[in-house]
């Protein structure tokens, strides 16, 4: 069968005005909702590869007897789990490149987005850092610093799935159009603004919003004014909703895309009162019984949304995906008084790394009749792979969208089509964030293969890793295989030119960083 | 400059799964704002075409002086009025003809829509009512009884519009897709749902929302939480929250496009205490002050919008339309206490007729450089030619969607080409309203030229009018112009069949009523 042609570009202009043309066709013919797979990507936030009782590992962990996530364990049970699915080191970034298919060195979304115009950079005492995307994403023109894409869920959309966004957007920063999850293609938006974070999970703080609105946090909670003063924890209340809009996807009868986006487990670390005593009784300190009562109440409303599906009969033409965006927390004691950076053993380091502990992400994926039960992929897979992949699954091969695609489907891999990759994979995070420690911020990394480069463009040290044999990043080879380096050097800095990634430039000569090719 | 060209159908359909091609062209290149019109559709709900100060006949009238719609004089003052819009004669038709540019006829939502699979027609004693759309319009299939078509809304937000919608919405039963806004393409949707009128206008009634799910108003107004119990009137909290939703549009920086969508002044006829006491001190009786309340609340709410335009500098760049749906209402005495079927004199009948009084509206439209101030179009347009009228405004001219459009563009029409029309205009109510009065329920129409033919289905009736010289359809000529009646009568039938119109059939012999040109 033909595919649709793509249009020349130059066909898009009209004679009379410099414009765009709009969508040419929108979906147009009948199909039943049989016809296409419903599909739930259930995102957490900040979620480390071992803030769950399903080990990912070869081993069970520490952290594994520690959490409580059975129904995880449920969605495994009935999947597939991805032990090497990666992230970005931080929210925005990660989102962009779910949203876009685009690498992050590509969108330039390189930190966390929240002002208009204001980058959330710390700054660095030599080190000039580059005018990154810190307005996020938009899929129109009209404010600087965005990056111009159409979203997966535009595309779903207009095919005729309902689309449902519940939680945490962070795609665009406040008063820009990609704030609104609506300008991405989402028929229904639940809680879901410019803020990537939440102010609280109280209901008795009524999610950080005040009367006054001078006075409002940043990162108060949107639209769930119903809840507030009722002791409906957050995670709970973004639960209940996104399962009334699921009530009503059931009665559209349309194929539907949930995007259940968690603010659990971002700090703030409040206790979610359903589990926090628990924890305690079983000799956690206060600050991690809250933590574990996060993840616990997190993993209840999987629960909850595959308990759905089951009584609805929904769950054969479901596809369930659970992900998160970036490593956990581990850089500072106000939340978490375990010792730093230990919070994600195996892994070294956490949120805001290049090392594992800061790019590792549980992944598990179900898909009845697909995807085989029980089952284990070691592949590695990217954030940005989502986009293609969200897409193949709902049937949808030949669309057009302004933005370069990065990511590669990993609907083969499902298929248990699984061959050892030789794929590259690309970060770039040359900002300062908020937080300091092992392999946070001004480094670009490559992984292909078992080997792991970090390039540090600050202090310009690489550093190497044979990941299959050093989960845990002990132990630097860089300086006995320097052919190697030099090659991966080589591969990444092509890589970065090729998507026009950024540097950090010498504030005193001007001139840019080298890239991790140049001398 | 070659057009895209239309993909044909075949092509649509993938190879693996029988489904639709999405979008394949969004936004894709660069505009500034600067290229394209803002546009606003100030949309009235039930507004009779004398509600107002303004005279849209040839004489100042009884009700021109009753009624202080100030604004509505303003923006007539910068722009065109039409003298001669038309609309169907009942909201759903005329909002669903709006959306798609189909004609009713064609998209067969006849009458109004609220619950699923329900229809709402009244009974009749010997005919059968056909299986009209009484599920409304959705873009997308998976419920019956609805039209499919895509809104060009939907055309405006893939172009990159920012879309808001305000107020009422009524193009699908409540739980169909169609019922929500952001289905049609709207990014922010204010208080639209499937409800086609207000429970009430009071915030200390909370617009009808009650605390027990069950006790629940089926017209009570959605998402204006904010506003109960404040002693904001309805149509107050809708004009805040639009222009609330302006201001974010300028933050955006994209054009806009607002369908500020008034419940005013649609029954219950509730008092705006603004403006109620004036119009008791003007000798109008309690009800018919309420009314005139209603009205002049509604005509502040667009004095506030051009407000904001003016006090932002987009005036200049912002096309105003103003249009109303359907007749006044003037069959009943719950709401009104003059005569029956005289508030819209000097039109004849009122909301639910094919007599002028249900369909003719007050209209206006502001578009700066293009439109001539202070003028006045005396050709006729109908509701369905908003579609490719808005279109065109936007500067989108090849798009590609699945319902037929029969709507015209008056484009030409608001840059003075007026030439005298001989298009033919159809309507068709193959229904039966909650309310009886001259030329309510069971007919069809014609208006070609000066002529307006209306066929009754039941009793086989034929009328003809000269509309241009008896406005008030006093003089039936059809005895005396029986060849003209002929004529007229074979162009409507071809019209209804040719376009798939429904009609009755006699429940005892199962035998359709005859078309206007049949036996």
């Amino acid at each position: 069968m033909k595919p649709l042609q793509p249009t020349p570009p130059g066909n898009l202009f009209m004679a009379v005005t410099a414009l765009m043309l709009p969508s040419t066709a929108f979906a147009q013919a009948g199909h039943t909702h049989t016809e296409r797979p419903n599909i739930i990507l259930f995102m957490v936030d900040d979620m480390g590869w071992q803030d769950t009782s399903l080990p990912f590992w070869n081993q069970r962990t520490f952290y594994n007897d520690r959490y409580e996530t059975p129904n995880m364990e449920r969605l495994a049970a009935q999947g597939m789990m991805f032990t090497q699915a990666y992230a970005c080191p931080i929210s925005s970034p990660s989102r962009c490149s779910l949203m876009t298919g685009s690498n992050a060195a590509r969108h330039r979304v390189t930190n966390w987005t929240l002002e208009k115009n204001k980058s959330t950079d710390l700054s660095d005492d030599s080190l000039a850092l580059p005018d990154w995307n810190y307005n996020g994403i938009s899929r129109v023109d009209g404010c600087r610093n965005t990056y111009k894409a159409v979203s997966f869920v535009n595309l779903l959309q207009a095919s005729g799935y309902h689309t449902i966004h519940c939680g945490k957007a962070h795609w665009g920063a406040k008063d820009t159009p990609g704030e609104n999850p609506t300008h991405w293609g989402f028929e229904v938006n639940i809680a879901g603004h410019a803020g990537g974070g939440p102010a609280t999970y109280l209901s008795e703080r009524c999610f950080g919003n005040t009367t006054d609105p001078k006075k409002q946090h940043k990162m108060a909670i949107p639209g769930l004014e119903k809840y507030w003063n009722t002791g409906v924890f957050l995670t709970e209340a973004l639960t209940r909703e996104a399962i009334s809009a699921l009530d009503k996807a059931k009665r559209y009868n349309q194929p539907f895309y949930l995007y259940m986006s968690h603010y659990a487990v971002h700090i703030p670390i409040d206790r979610d009162p359903r589990y926090f005593a628990k924890y305690l009784r079983k000799g956690l300190s206060e600050k991690e019984a809250a933590y574990a009562s996060l993840v616990e109440g997190m993993d209840k409303s999987l629960g909850d949304i595959l308990d759905w599906l089951d009584q609805n009969g929904e769950s054969r033409r479901t596809i369930v995906i659970f992900m998160s965006d970036n490593g956990g927390y581990a850089t500072g004691t106000q939340w978490r008084d375990e010792p730093l950076f230990t919070q994600n053993f195996p892994l070294r380091s956490g949120k805001g790394s290049m090392y594992e502990g800061g790019i590792r992400e549980p992944m598990i994926v179900r898909w009845p009749s697909v995807v085989r039960p029980k089952s284990v992929c070691g592949q590695y897979i990217m954030i940005e792979d989502f986009f293609p992949t969200l897409l193949e699954m709902a049937g949808i091969k030949h669309y057009k969208v302004p933005q370069k695609v990065d990511g590669k489907s990993f609907v083969p891999l499902l298929k248990g089509q699984e061959k050892p990759s030789r794929r590259p994979l690309v970060w770039n995070y040359p900002n300062v964030w908020g937080n300091t420690g092992p392999g946070i911020s001004l480094n670009c990394a490559l992984r292909e293969g078992p080997w792991k480069l970090i390039y540090n463009y600050k202090t310009r040290r690489k550093e190497l890793y044979d990941i299959p044999n050093d989960i845990g990043e002990a132990h630097d080879l860089a300086a006995s295989r320097p052919s190697l380096v030099a090659k991966l050097s080589k591969k990444l800095g092509r890589y970065l030119r090729k998507m026009g990634a950024q540097r950090p430039s010498d504030k005193r000569s001007g001139r840019p960083c080298p890239w991790p090719d140049e001398p």
